[in-house]
């Protein structure tokens, strides 16, 4: 039986917070093969990937697209940066594949759940477009509060790894680690959770060589079994104002190993769709 | 909570097989709001679509589209009897949409888990290329026997709410019933389960108008949550010798309603890649 239980009391994140604090605070008693599937959103909040929208200078090239795409200039620029090529636009939409090698709208740059008013005083200037806004204070203040959004974690794998190891220290048990962000699919209607950085659990399952129940061979059976098990746990946290960004997992079906999201990337040479 | 438990002791299914019963004796106790989620071939096989291909005279268009893509033109005579639209063929690849309604390899037209030696006697001349192999017998002959393949349902969405109504009928619960195949992406490795036809079960779930968690309206956001489950499930299933073709769901987390494939399906006026 698979089981998936997201944690409850999970408290707003922010810079530096320790997720492997929270997570021993608020999971179920951990056993060996449990794995914690993360939203790509906390751990950019712990990381400090908020970008002030104000601090950004758009460049020509944004100002074009920007135009193209009826969309923010500020934010077609940071699409730009986080982006390796641009592979479709249209009227809202920036479809490219990210520096972190996969294809995705609008670079994964988010703007959903994040507070407009996050601390108390506007940040000095100079402190430059990743400067995160400081933490505390009830103060809510207007000036630039809704201008900000949140870029994908710098190298979730790594971010997975850090995390894993600390649990696994912690706790003496075996652990698997998953970050999801939710994306659209080419052909299909409705975003769907998808895995992009990963530690202790193997992103693809290879079955070729294996038989089926009558003994043929199979000729091509690659399981995307980080990316079921993302979707699985996407659907347990909801995606507007349920607040649930941790999901503990027990059960998972195959053993745990060491992994990188490159497994799920197909190279750009297979690739018949972009 | 989600959990998801295969269904023990599933018999390899044949024709006019009645799943209802076979999910009734092996289900956990059945409660409102449950859901059962099936493999496309044991519908299909229950169905009769297995195909022999000694049956199957290929089109001068199957003979050319074979040596291309280095495929039995049989079976390619197949994948165009069952698709709308080549989208793409590279050599052992025929990416179509299938003429119920989504992008697919090889039309989902599958040659594992299907016994060989099905049958006793070979059919007689005449039945047919529908003509499913008749049951039992344990006499393995080798002739034509490695040439069955099985076709994808006609009528998914037909299949899965016949299966509902008759499980609610029987049980007097409010049930939904999901068929998933696995598919392929155009970016990614490894195949995910996806879902080709479901009932009372919400296809995608649209949280547009919805607002985060600080009052900030979400702009598009709409869930594929049928296909979160059927990934969930595909985890469940395994795709080898394993034969867990029925997985049980509870604790899903939308309130159960009619639905259709449709809602999942992308129309091809918003389609940027195909």
């Amino acid at each position: 039986m698979l089981t998936l239980t997201p944690l409850p009391n999970i408290p707003l994140i922010e810079k530096n917070d320790d997720l492997a604090e929270i997570i021993l605070k608020n999971s179920p008693k951990i056993q060996d093969g449990d794995i914690f599937v993360l939203a790509q959103k906390i751990i950019s909040k712990a990381e400090g990937r908020l970008v002030n929208l104000a601090d950004v200078k758009p460049s020509s090239r944004a100002l074009q697209l920007a135009t193209a795409t009826e969309k923010d200039a500020r934010l077609v620029e940071l699409i730009l940066q986080e982006s390796a090529e641009i592979v479709r636009t249209r009227p809202g939409l920036i479809v490219v594949e990210h520096k972190l090698g996969f294809i995705c709208a609008n670079a994964g740059i988010d703007r959903s759940n994040i507070n407009p008013y996050p601390h108390p005083n506007l940040p000095p200037k100079g402190e430059g477009i990743n400067s995160p806004p400081r933490r505390g204070g009830d103060v809510r203040r207007t000036e630039g509060g809704h201008e900000y959004v949140l870029l994908l974690p710098k190298n979730p794998d790594k971010s997975a790894k850090k995390l894993r190891d600390a649990l696994q220290k912690r706790t003496g048990k075996k652990l698997g680690i998953l970050i999801i962000d939710s994306h659209g699919r080419a052909w299909r209607e409705g975003i769907v959770g998808i895995t992009i950085g990963l530690a202790g659990v193997p992103g693809v399952v290879d079955k070729r060589g294996d038989t089926d129940l009558f003994g043929q061979e199979l000729k091509v059976t690659q399981i995307g079994v980080a990316d079921e098990l993302a979707a699985a746990a996407s659907l347990m946290m909801g995606q507007t104002n349920e607040g649930k960004p941790i999901v503990h997992v027990r059960g998972f079906p195959y053993p745990l190993r060491e992994s990188k999201l490159e497994e799920l990337l197909r190279s750009k040479e297979k690739d018949l769709f972009r």
